[in-house]
């Protein structure tokens, strides 16, 4: 049997379901953190086990250059290579491509790129995509699409799109079966709401274990996101996984649960941990703030991470200031809790049809603690 | 009742005991991880206890300029602070502001100096750096000395050696006595028996509890080093704790704790772990060569930190060549856990009368490992 998902519980628009997959079970809504590069970066696997995680993101495209995806299948898959027993998914290396690579040349096959660690050239296809998510192990394997850039005319989107679709088929004729294992196609087509339909249809057509929503949070705003969730999440099949690439700030996630929404991954709660922004339930806060240099209280008094639960925001201060190790590791991890345990309030909430009153709580919370600080 | 240590057991010179403090029972020999600026780098104080750490070192120097030494005494202390509640063994800050900061002067009273930080004029005197290692809540102070630079003339260490014999009478008479806190001398004198038992002769009159072997691991040599522990460290009273400070390699501990050390501290496994550096019951492996690109074997199978215990070389590999900051993090810890295990193996030695087998059978395995690594 393949990779399959199950409803719960909805609230609105808004779903709690478990995800089945040949390394457990994960409960959703869920936040995955990302591993890029076969690690979540500054955390060890404990250590983001111990925040309750139980899926991580790994990238095709860096893990492909480096070490690259034959040597990680020798050396047993990408779960025994970052210590990870719970389910992967995987990119399909596309998005990187796009961002991150030198010289890269599309054509109707595929995309050849020039790697930014080394220079060397390589060609990535839907079919090599594929394979590469197998030898790394993946249970989820994403379609390899073109993330359409931002802005696009209509007529951009929708050539970008109807390639994506072209893809997807060729995507799911070389994905190979097992058990436990899904293929998810990508919905694309910009901020119009008419090719975002037109690749539903498509991608349905074809048939997925889950679908994601592709080509967002790349600098349309979040009012343009949530108008094209609402546009597009109706449209989806109701027995399948639905997953909102690369979002978000926590407003971000609150607002696409409740649009639907049950799988997330973004690199904000690591990549702000490391340069001392943490997410609250007071808001987010900047810990290098000279006004944190004395304070004995924790980060945040209602998490139980090891940052809030044994260190006062004037330690994590100090480290900032002196450049230590530390202080990344610790707000990666506060992060990261932070994330877990929004999601996990979140999912209460839908079980138990309180979703709204505990969203507007959520964002009251966030709000009180912005005029604290404004004080 | 100030800071004791009791002999449990000896093996020819080497001594097996029970170090006494405010914050616990510490077994000797010890290594104690360097936590420079209130931090052991790149871990979490819960990896630094799980190594089986008893104690770590502070350093005086570090703190004083950062975050300050009354900031963390409003704080409640550097225990506190960093979560370590086991003993903290603080420097006087005397070799730092001869190594790290810029402009000073050196007088009979103290040293002014320049912080690295910032470029402010602090004054280091040995009631100040007393009171700084007060204020941090440091189990053992350190007297502030002069670090004779090495090569020195028999002449210049003599006079540095005594300079550093006066300011001893003065950190004496500064230091407030606690129940378990401690206070230790340093004898100093260069590679110059006769200035070493000048050394010990003024210091033991004076009375510490507990006596370190300063100004060496600068450049001298491992021979002579143990030749001024050959020629020193018999003239310590026999019922006091004997510091090795700053040193050092594997070797180093084991040639060091034969001729009769107990406690020892250093940066050599964090900083090279940092690199990719890691010293094994094998010997010394450099993580980022080539040949373990591929290597499904564990750093040293007898290890049970996490980096051996679940990963592969050739994941740690990958690792440092990525430059995520898991690799430092992970091979840190395999550094901190093998001089723990290292110590351990050594005092059961001396408790069972074994001692010299030991640490044979020690030095064959590096060799052997050499060896192999050349083949």
């Amino acid at each position: 049997m393949t990779l399959r998902w199950h409803c719960a519980a909805t609230d609105g628009a808004a779903r709690a379901g478990v995800l089945h997959t040949a390394h457990g079970e994960v409960p959703t809504p869920v936040f995955m953190p990302v591993g890029t590069a076969g690690t979540v970066k500054a955390m060890t696997a404990d250590a983001v086990r111990a925040t309750g995680a139980r899926m991580v993101l790994g990238n095709t495209y860096h893990l492909m250059l480096r070490p690259g995806a034959e040597r990680i299948a020798r050396l047993g898959g990408l779960h025994r290579l970052m210590d990870w027993q719970g389910p992967i998914l995987t990119d399909s290396g596309g998005f990187q491509v796009m961002s991150l690579s030198g010289l890269r040349t599309l054509d109707e096959q595929g995309v050849t790129f020039r790697s930014h660690v080394d220079g060397s050239t390589h060609r990535l296809t839907p079919e090599r995509s594929v394979e590469i998510q197998r030898l790394l192990g993946a249970d989820v394997t994403m379609c390899l699409d073109e993330c359409t850039p931002f802005p696009a005319t209509e007529e951009q989107a929708a050539e970008s799109m109807r390639l994506s679709k072209r893809w997807a088929a060729r995507c799911r004729d070389a994905f190979v079966e097992r058990p436990g294992h899904g293929l998810f196609g990508i919905v694309q087509g910009g901020v119009f709401p008419a090719l975002r339909a037109e690749s539903v249809e498509a991608l349905t057509r074809i048939g997925f274990e889950g679908y994601a929503v592709g080509g967002l949070a790349v600098g349309e705003g979040q009012e343009a996101m949530f108008a094209v969730l609402d546009a597009t999440v109706p449209l989806l099949p109701a027995d399948r996984a639905r997953y909102l690439m690369g979002v978000g700030t926590p407003a971000d996630l609150v607002g696409a649960v409740r649009r639907g929404i049950d799988m997330f991954d973004c690199v904000i709660p690591t990549r702000s941990g490391r340069t001392g922004r943490a997410y609250t339930r007071s808001g987010v806060i900047n810990i290098r703030n000279a006004r944190h240099a004395e304070d004995p209280t924790p980060l945040d008094a209602g998490c139980a991470c090891p940052a809030c639960r044994k260190h006062s925001r004037a330690y994590l201060h100090h480290l900032f200031k002196a450049g230590e190790m530390l202080g990344p590791m610790l707000l990666t991890w506060h992060n990261i809790q932070y994330y877990q345990d929004l999601m996990a309030e979140l999912r209460d909430a839908i079980l138990t049809g309180t979703l709204a009153a505990t969203a507007a709580r959520i964002e009251a919370r966030w709000q009180a603690g912005e005029e604290e600080r404004a004080a």
